[in-house]
C-alpha cells in the first residue's frame, strides 16, 4: 500500500514536469517555479507573458500527450552548484537560480537536474523511468489560479495549473464523477433547489434565513438532539445574544477573539458585544443561586446564535456564517463526577452519530497538552496527568481506539475529538468533549462540599452537532438532499388522479394530520406525471397516488423514494406498492420514531 | 353609581384638606401647595422646614383622626380677589398667592376658599358637611414622595404625601390585601423563588438568563402557539437578529425607532443593526422565490429575539427588557383573503386566552383612523373604508362586539387590539390583529395573479402573546406562580417515605418519564414534612407521596396542589388522594393535554 501510493505520487510529480515542457513550447520566455505532487495530481508555478485562459488547458494537455507518446526518459544528472547555476542561467531560468542560491545556502555543494526530452529542470526527484508511463487517457488539467513566489504575499505573483493524474482512465472517470457528484450535492444548489435558506442582500451576507422547510430540519435536529440529552440530566436554557464585554473579559474570549467580536454601543454609556460563544452565560445561572455538592451535576444545554465578524471573502453559503447557532451543552460537577459525565457525553455523540448512519466510520482523538511545552497550558501538571489518564481509561474502556495527539488539547484541559466521513469521503470533525478546570475559577463558581467547605465544580464542555448551518449544509451534502424521513420537511405527498377523488385525497390528508405527519396535498391541475416528477425533485420521501381504486379500498398506492446509492445523488426510485391507508401510517409513525 | 362615585371623590379630596390641617400642626410653617383626590385616595403638596421620614406618616395619621372626630364643619366662602391675597399674606401661604395670581390672570375676579377648624385653603371645592363624616379606620396614609412645584422640573421641589381613603374600613382591609397579594405576587420575587430567570452584573441589566425552570414554560408557551397555528397553515421560519441598516431604511423602521436602534459595526465597513422587529426580515422569505395567487396565504411565524436600546432607568424585572423574545406572525394573501386570515387570527387568539383562562373578560377595540385627520396615514381612502368595514363585519359575525376608537389604526391600516383583565383586575392589551398595504409595496413583493400578471400581497400582521417576558410577566402574577400543569415547570413530585421505598419511587418516576411527564424525585435525606413543605412552596401541582402501602399496591398518595383562590395567592391544598398509579398516569396525562 505504501509502495503503490509512491508510485502514484511519482507519476503525479512526474506530469509536472510533463506539464512544465508543454509550458516552455507554449511559452519560450516561462520561468519555472516548483511543481510539486498533491492529492489527487500536481500542480506547477509559472511566471508567463500573459494571463492563462481556460482554453490554454486543452492546448497543454494535447502538447502533454505528445511528450508522453515521445517517451523520453527523465535522466537525472547531478551538479556542482556553480555549474547548475551557469546552466540555468543559459536557461534564463531565474526563479531556478534563486533556488539554486538558497540550496547553496543551506550548505548544499551540489544539486540534481532532471533532463526529460526539451525540459531540463531543477528537482530532487525520483522520476519515473520515461513520459511513456503515463497514461495519456488518465490525466486533466483543472484549474488555473495564482499563487505568490515562494508562497511569501510579499513576492511576485505566479499563475498555478493545477492537474490530476491517476494509473488509469478508470482512476480519472471515478474522479470525475466525484467532482459531478459533489456539484450536484452542493448544498447552496440544494438550499435554493429544495427551498432550505435563503439570503437576502438587504440583510446581508453570511446571514442565512432559515425558509420553512429548513426551519424544520434545524427543529428536528434540535428536538431529538434535546430529546436525547434531556435523557442524561441536560436542562435547557435560553440566553440573550448580548453581554457587556467584562463578561468577555473575564473569561478571556475578549483577548481571544478580538477583531471578531462584533462591538454593540449603547446610548447609554453601556459597551455590549454579541455573544462568540456560550459558555459565559451558562456560567452565570449556575452562580445565580447558592449549589450544594447534592445538586451536582448540573448540566445545561442551548441552541442559540452566536454572532463573529468573519471576513467578507470567507462568508459563503452555510459553511462560513455571521450568524451560527451553536448547540451547545455544559456539565458543572464535582472532580469524582468527570469520569461518568464524559462517558454519558460520548455515549450521546454515538447515539446521535448512529441515528444518521455516520458512526461506522468514525475515529477519535485523545488531544492531550504539549509535554515539551507546559508553559502554553494553564492548571496544574498533577492535574492534567489525572485528566489526561482519565481519557485514555474512557477510551479503552469504551472501545473508542482514542489515538493520542500531543499539542492538540485546549488551553484548559485535555479533550476528545471524534471524526467521521461523508459520503463522499471528506472528513468531518464536529463533535468534541473537553474538561476546564479554569473557566469555574474565573468565574468564582462554587458549591458547598460535602464537608462543609467550599470547591469550584468542574466543567465539561461538550459539542453534538456543533453549529446547526454547518450541520444542515453537511446532511444536505451527505444525503444529497434526500432526508431521512424524520428530517424530511414533507414527508409524504398525496396526488389524487383528479378531482373526482379530493374527498378521499383530503380523508388521507387528515388521517396523516392527525398523527403529526408532514403531508403535502399536490392537487394542481397538472398531469399526474407531472406531479410525480415535480415531488421527485423535491426528493419527497413517499409519494402516494388515490383514485377510484384506492378509494374504494381505503388503501393507498405508495411510492417510495428509494433507497440512496451512497456512490450517487441519483436515487433509485422504490417499487410502487398498494397497502392499507392504516398499515401504511403505521409503518412511517415507526419509521419516524425509528429515525431511519 | 355615578353620584356615589361622586361622594367617594368629595370624601377623598376632603381628606387631603385634614392632612394639610395636620401638617400645619406639626410644622407651622409649611406651604401648601395642591391637594387633589387621585385613584383610590388623594395626595398633598407641601413645601417644609425638613425632608419626612416614614416615621412623620403615623403621627400625622394620628392628627388627622383627632381632627375628625372634633367634626369641624367645611365652611365655604366666596372673596374677592384682593382680600383672599390679603388673608393668604397674613397666613404667609406664598404658593397659594401664586395660584391666587394665576386665577386672577385668568378673568378671576372671585376665589372660593374652605376653613375646616384651623385651617383655611384655596379651594374650589365642594367637600363633605363636616370632617367627621370621615370613618377613621377607613384612611390610611400610603406613601412619601418628591414633586415639584406645578409639575414643573425648573421649580423647587416639594414633599408629596399619598393617602387612600375608602366610605368604610372593610374597604380599607380591601385594599390591603390587594397591596399585599400584588406584593406576593410580583414577578421579581416569585421567578427568584422558584427559580424561573436571572440576571447578572456580568451580562448587564435588562438582559434576562432563563433558567431551566423558566425556559420551560417558554418553550411550552411556544410549542402550544406553534401547534395551534400550524393548524392554521403557519409555517415556523427562523432569521437572524441581525441586519444591514438598509433593511429598516426601507421598512421604515429605522426612522421610527431612531435611538432605540442598536448600531453594530463591522470591521469590515459593513453598518448593521440589531433587529427591533421580525417582519422585514420575513418580506425577504417571501422574496425569495417566486410566487404565485396558487401560494396564497403564505403564512410565517417565529419566536426569535428582538432587541431595543431601552433606557435603563424604564428596565426592570421581566416587564421592560433590552432582549424580547417575540412571538410574531404574518400572512401574505390577496384583498379577497384578507377576511378569512383575519377570522382565522382571532380564532387563534381567542382559543389561546380560552386555554389559560383568560378570555371571558376580554374586550375589543376596532382601532380605525382619525377620520378628520386622513393626512396622518398612508394608502387609498377607499382601501381604509373596505377594511374598517372588513373588521366591524369579522366583529359583528364572530360576536366580538368591538368597540370602535377613532385615531387608534397603524400607520399603514386599521386593526383589532384585545383587552383582558388578570386576576388582580389589571388591564392587559397584547394580542392585535392589522391590515397593512404599506409593507409589500415598499419591500416590493409580488405574486403572479390569475390574471397573468403581477400584484402585491396583502400582509396581515398578528400578535398572539407579544414577547415572552412580559406574558411570562404576567403570568406569573396572574396564577401567583402556581402554573397549570402544562406550564409548570414539575409536573409531579414524588417523596418516598424513606429509602426502603426507592425501587418503587424509580419505578414510579421511569413510568412519568416514558410519559413525557415532568417528574422530580425528592429523596433527599429530611423528614416528609419538610420535604412536602418544600414542594408546596414550589407550588408543584402534584406531590405524591410513596411507602409500603403504595408499593404492594402499585397505588400512590396523591396531594393535589389545590383550587387557586383567584383573590389570593394562597392556594387551598387539596385533598389527599389514593389511586392506582396506572389510572393517576392517565389522568394528569389527559389534564396536560387538555390543558386545564
Amino acid at each position: 500500500m505504501q509502495s503503490k501510493q509512491s508510485n502514484l505520487e511519482l507519476l503525479r510529480h512526474s506530469t509536472a514536469h510533463i506539464l512544465a515542457a508543454a509550458v516552455l513550447e507554449m511559452f519560450p520566455e516561462a520561468k519555472f517555479a516548483v511543481g510539486p505532487a498533491v492529492e489527487n495530481g500536481f500542480y506547477y508555478d509559472f511566471d508567463l507573458p500573459r494571463t492563462l485562459i481556460p482554453e490554454d488547458l486543452p492546448l497543454l494537455e494535447e502538447k502533454m500527450k505528445a511528450i508522453i507518446k515521445a517517451n523520453y526518459a527523465f535522466e537525472k544528472a547531478e551538479l556542482p552548484v556553480d555549474e547548475a547555476m551557469e546552466k540555468f542561467k543559459e536557461l534564463n531560468q531565474v526563479l531556478k537560480q534563486e533556488l539554486i542560491d538558497d540550496l547553496h545556502k543551506a550548505g548544499n555543494q551540489t544539486v540534481t537536474i532532471y533532463k526529460s526530452g526539451p525540459l531540463v529542470d531543477l528537482c530532487s526527484g525520483p522520476h519515473i523511468e520515461s513520459t511513456g508511463k503515463i497514461d495519456p487517457r488518465a490525466f486533466a488539467l483543472t484549474k488555473i489560479s495564482g499563487a505568490y513566489w515562494k508562497g511569501d504575499a510579499n513576492n511576485q505573483q505566479l499563475q498555478r495549473i493545477y492537474g490530476v493524474v491517476f494509473e488509469n482512465k478508470e482512476g480519472l472517470k471515478n474522479y470525475h464523477n466525484l467532482v459531478l457528484e459533489a456539484a450536484k450535492r452542493d448544498h447552496r444548489k440544494l438550499g435554493k433547489e429544495l427551498d432550505l435558506f435563503c439570503f437576502s442582500d438587504l440583510v446581508g451576507p453570511g446571514l442565512p434565513l432559515f425558509t420553512p422547510n429548513g426551519t424544520i430540519i434545524k427543529d428536528e435536529l434540535q428536538k431529538h438532539i434535546e430529546k436525547v440529552c434531556r435523557g442524561y440530566g441536560f436542562q435547557k436554557v435560553s440566553t440573550p445574544h448580548l453581554a457587556k464585554i467584562d463578561l468577555y473579559e473575564k473569561s478571556g474570549h475578549a483577548q481571544k477573539f478580538g477583531d471578531e467580536l462584533f462591538q454593540v454601543a449603547s446610548h447609554y454609556k453601556q459597551n455590549y458585544v454579541m455573544k462568540p460563544v456560550q459558555c459565559p452565560h451558562q456560567t452565570q445561572i449556575f452562580a445565580s443561586q447558592p449549589r450544594s455538592y447534592k445538586d451536582l451535576p448540573i448540566r445545561y444545554m442551548e441552541s442559540e446564535k452566536q454572532y463573529r465578524d468573519e471576513k467578507p471573502g470567507e462568508i459563503g453559503g452555510l459553511q462560513r456564517v455571521i450568524a451560527i447557532t451553536v448547540e451547545d451543552g455544559h456539565s458543572f460537577c464535582t472532580v469524582d463526577q468527570v469520569k461518568q459525565e464524559v462517558k454519558n457525553m460520548v455515549e450521546i455523540i454515538q447515539n446521535f452519530y448512529t441515528s444518521l448512519g455516520m458512526w461506522d466510520n468514525h475515529s477519535v482523538s485523545l488531544s492531550v497538552r504539549d509535554y515539551a511545552h507546559p508553559e502554553k497550558y494553564i492548571g496544574e501538571a498533577s492535574d492534567w496527568d489525572e485528566c489526561e489518564k482519565m481519557l485514555q481509561d474512557i477510551s479503552d474502556e469504551m472501545g473508542l481506539n482514542a489515538i493520542k495527539h500531543e499539542g492538540e488539547a485546549a488551553l484548559y484541559g485535555p479533550k476528545l475529538d471524534f471524526m467521521f466521513h461523508d459520503s463522499l469521503g471528506k472528513e468531518i470533525q464536529i463533535p468534541t468533549v473537553q474538561l476546564d478546570f479554569a473557566t469555574p475559577k474565573r468565574f468564582d463558581l462554587q458549591y458547598s462540599n460535602n464537608e462543609g467547605g467550599k470547591s469550584s465544580p468542574v466543567m465539561v464542555h461538550r459539542a453534538i452537532l456543533g453549529s446547526y448551518e454547518r450541520f444542515i449544509m453537511l446532511l444536505i451534502e451527505h444525503f444529497a438532499g434526500a432526508f431521512p424521513l424524520w428530517l424530511s420537511p414533507v414527508q409524504v405527498s398525496i396526488l389524487p388522479i383528479s378531482e373526482k377523488f379530493a374527498d378521499y385525497a383530503e380523508e388521507v390528508r387528515n388521517k396523516f394530520l392527525e398523527n403529526d405527519i408532514r403531508v403535502k396535498l399536490n392537487d394542481k391541475a397538472e398531469s399526474l406525471g407531472k406531479r410525480i416528477s415535480e415531488e421527485e425533485k423535491q426528493k419527497t420521501p413517499y409519494i402516494i397516488v388515490v383514485g377510484e381504486k384506492e378509494a374504494a379500498e381505503k388503501t393507498v398506492a405508495v411510492r417510495t423514494r428509494g433507497i440512496k446509492d451512497p456512490a450517487s445523488a441519483e436515487l433509485r426510485r422504490g417499487e410502487q406498492q398498494t397497502i392499507s391507508l392504516e398499515e401504511f401510517v403505521e409503518k412511517i409513525i415507526s419509521e419516524i420514531k425509528e429515525k431511519k
